[in-house]
């Protein structure tokens, strides 16, 4: 079984474009599919470029999708009132990203989804990814594990909010997830983290001297 | 379908205790089962009765469980090390809990799970929550929706604890979930946002006066 899902991989090395082949990839790490599938769900995805700071959806659009990021970042925020930005998550490569609650419910969302750099996604509807899960039922496993690793690792997020001051928060952060803070910008993980962009700039500076 | 449902849920009604319909209801709400797979699906569980304070794991402990509430409250909280309490998850009536991350990945949780009062559970280990997937293929769609439910409400919070001042949060919390706040300790309502028990104390009595 190990073989054939190394020659599945080394065919569609050759035969799929190295982005596509991420998602393969990446689908079986949590499922077994194999190339004949992966085609015909890939038939339920758009792939779309965006450009940098471009808006995938703002509160009072319609249709509200289900986004991976193939390359790129994504970022999911609130703007309160006053004007400040609060971003709720990331996704940068191989991760999922979309307002859960809305998307599901198909209600509108409070939230804007922005491209933070020049990003390749794939784009899931509402009734493709219903139409999907119902012709691929293992899709159902594949995103009851991405959930579940999203919602532990949200839980891990709320325990670093409630146990670490703000400087143990952001060096705790950078070093779980260096490539993370190494490839989004300063003041956008200043604002995942609580923080203010002034904030973290003074630990940079401090972490450096 | 909806008369056969119907038929279904009254003859049940006679044949299932109080509590199992309940949670046979629940698994309704998001799939389609009968009375039949109801049945081989609680062959799964271990229901158990604990008292209030009963720790279920605690750092250390072996087999972290995944827990169903059928009534009372449980909670998930870890310690820091001068002895704060954090609450990062409550499962009150039909929620499950667990520390999803060390559950599904099978490793040791720094968490305790706790009965805030006596309560009535479900209790599915790792090994038979992987059969029951297993037989049940169906049960994948039911645990998709618990946790991208679960998901979009933790994002939520994180929304809640970023963007409201303190006194807000506590009073748009128990507008929003007023059975919550009623029948959870108070000092653990204030764990759970973050707050200490003297500021919310000092919050109940601005509002009562």
């Amino acid at each position: 079984m190990v073989f054939l899902k190394k020659l599945i991989t080394l065919t569609l090395t050759i035969a799929l474009p190295n982005k596509m082949q991420k998602l393969f990839e990446h689908i079986n790490k949590y499922i077994e599919i194999d190339h004949d599938e992966f085609q015909e769900i890939t038939k339920y995805f758009e792939i779309r470029k965006v450009k940098k700071k471009e808006l995938l959806y703002e509160p009072g659009s319609k249709s509200l999708g289900h986004y991976f990021v193939l390359s790129g970042c994504l970022q999911l925020y609130i703007v309160e009132e006053g004007g400040t930005e609060h971003t709720l998550q990331f996704a940068i490569e191989n991760w999922w990203i979309t307002d859960y609650l809305a998307f599901h419910n198909n209600t509108d969302s409070e939230c804007h989804i922005q491209a933070v750099k020049a990003s390749t996604i794939f784009h899931l509807t509402k009734k493709n990814e219903e139409e999907l899960l119902l012709r691929f039922p293992k899709m159902e496993t594949y995103f009851r594990k991405i959930y579940q690793t999203a919602y532990g690792a949200s839980l891990n997020r709320i325990r670093y909010l409630f146990i670490y001051s703000k400087e143990e928060i952001y060096f705790r952060f950078k070093e779980a997830f260096p490539d993370f803070v190494n490839n989004v910008p300063q003041y956008l993980v200043a604002s995942f983290l609580g923080l203010s962009p002034e904030y973290v700039s003074k630990l940079k500076r401090k972490e450096n001297s």
